[in-house]
């Protein structure tokens, strides 16, 4: 039986919960910090029957409940600090994105990670992975549909609506690219392979309702190696009467075909002409990462995945921030 | 009656002939070079039966002509040359974009068109406009169907097939960002109607099947005034098996909606939900420019469009010749 414990009500802790089996349990939860509002996970807890500990403390809920797993999802600029911690004690992580908001915390992270490696495990919650469109589009890539990748174009595109007290602040938000614009991220490396060189990006707060220093817009220009060249838009204008919460689209353009992912759909354009492609099923994150602890396969979303594309997202909120290209 | 006098065979001398009326006439045809391949205009003239005077040396043609209207289609790194003669020579002129590939032939442009504005005019070939989904878009953000806009997504995505050879050289063919992406700078300006500010872009000449110099992949980024970012992405990749030659996209997201042109069909998201809009009429570019000769109306894409959005094409390739941020 692995024992799960949760910090914070924040973030994606539903793929946990989406993901659990019988052989693993959650025995208890804590607030990351004394102000967060742990309503949200209580309240999916109750519904699911799960009965676990109310810590108020996350180093106490370690110390007493000695966790095989923890997961971390509170207020963002805190997650790296926790999977710090975790990491020295040996507790495999599932963690929120980013897995840091400055590069000082995600350097500690890394020097961690190295001297544990071989005992401890952590991933971050890159769950869009596994949506089956996603999973469509990297089988066509991996089968060879796109031959070689020469251009990536990426979109995160969500409704804002009325965000809790702390995205209003850098400090503890960390920003609109770590936040939102790392899962394309996170699609171009995994999709396309290469080692990303450069990055220039912008953002902009105006018309962010109220949010105090949240980035409404961004957009990312990024240059991998071989002259591949990836572009990542980013906003929060997406207006509250759309069908969906997100827009997220992937367009892969290679030397064969293209491969689209729209409206969560995949379409090919190739030489036989412009069609749509069945969808291959979806995967579950956190399933995949029980089988990771368990020894029983690898996980498709790998540390390595999780530190770098936390820096890429971080140079890329640099380079917006400084106004210039900034070397990765 | 006006006269028009043609230079060229290698660019969208079809504007003209779909526009021409009774009461113009083509009256000279020469090429720009004495190795221009001119048997695309001369076929095109003799299906609809106009006969006109064949010319080997442009500079004659006006010389003997003396035409109301030049329409300069050649070479590309040679429209510029031949639009300034024309300016000086004082005749109105419908020119392919950019309307120079030189920062040297642009400002030779703007200082002998400063001098000759208040008698003479031209229009760059911006006949992409005039399509009933870019109108129909142009109406939506005129309406403030997006309310103010942030940013702006846009996509040329090109057949490469097999290309004449000055395609091959930098010095005749000038690049695919001014060539094929000026188009989308043009969209980006007439609809957003704010200062460019600054551009970084990057490209790449790999894959471009035996085309010497010519970048198959390219992509831009700007920053407008207001903190309004635009993106544009270019490509010589849409395979042959692809229905259509091009695959032209614009996404306006604006603090009240976001207008889409995609498939040549536009799209409207906003608090009411997500919906397609019924296409307004399409328009044709040598009519407009013909009622801005005779007096009878403005011509949609002016001399001031054309300098501009050649100027932050080339300030595009430029940045990308270099890898720096060039301002604007």
């Amino acid at each position: 039986m692995l024992k799960i414990c949760i910090v914070g009500s924040s973030g994606h802790f539903g793929y946990v919960l989406k993901g659990l089996d019988e052989r693993c349990k959650i025995t208890g939860i804590s607030p990351g910090t004394p102000e967060e509002d742990m309503s949200k996970l209580e309240k999916a807890l109750l519904e699911l029957n799960i009965t676990s500990k109310r810590y108020e403390d996350w180093r106490r809920m370690l110390d007493e409940e000695k966790p095989d797993i923890l997961v971390i999802n509170t207020v963002f600029s805190l997650n790296g600090k926790i999977l710090l911690e975790a990491l020295e004690r040996g507790v495999h992580s599932f963690v929120e994105k980013p897995i840091a908001t400055t590069f000082e915390d995600l350097e500690r992270i890394k020097d961690t990670y190295w001297k544990v490696k071989d005992r401890v495990f952590f991933a971050a919650m890159f769950g869009i992975r596994y949506r089956s469109h996603f999973l469509t589009a990297k089988r066509l890539a991996d089968e060879g549909a796109t031959g070689e990748i020469r251009l990536v174009n990426t979109q995160k595109s969500y409704k804002l609506g009325k965000r809790p007290d702390f995205y209003k602040k850098r400090e503890t938000f960390g920003g609109t690219i770590p936040w939102v614009g790392i899962h394309a991220i996170d699609w171009i490396h995994w999709i396309v392979g290469k080692r990303f060189l450069s990055v220039y990006a912008t953002h902009s707060r105006r018309h962010n309702l109220d949010h105090g220093e949240l980035e409404t817009t961004a957009l990312c220009h990024f240059t991998l190696e071989d002259e591949i060249f990836a572009s990542l838009t980013i906003d929060y204008l997406r207006p509250h009467g759309a069908p969906t919460h997100d827009d997220d689209r992937m367009r892969i353009v290679g030397t064969k075909g293209i491969v689209e992912v729209i409206n969560e759909r995949v379409f090919l354009t190739d030489e036989k002409g412009h069609r749509e492609v069945p969808l291959v099923e979806k995967g579950q994150i956190f399933e995949d990462f029980l089988r990771e602890i368990r020894g029983q396969g690898k996980c498709m979303v790998t540390p390595e995945d999780s530190i770098l594309t936390t820096e890429v997202a971080l140079k890329a909120r640099l380079s917006a921030d400084t106004g210039r290209i900034v070397q990765i």
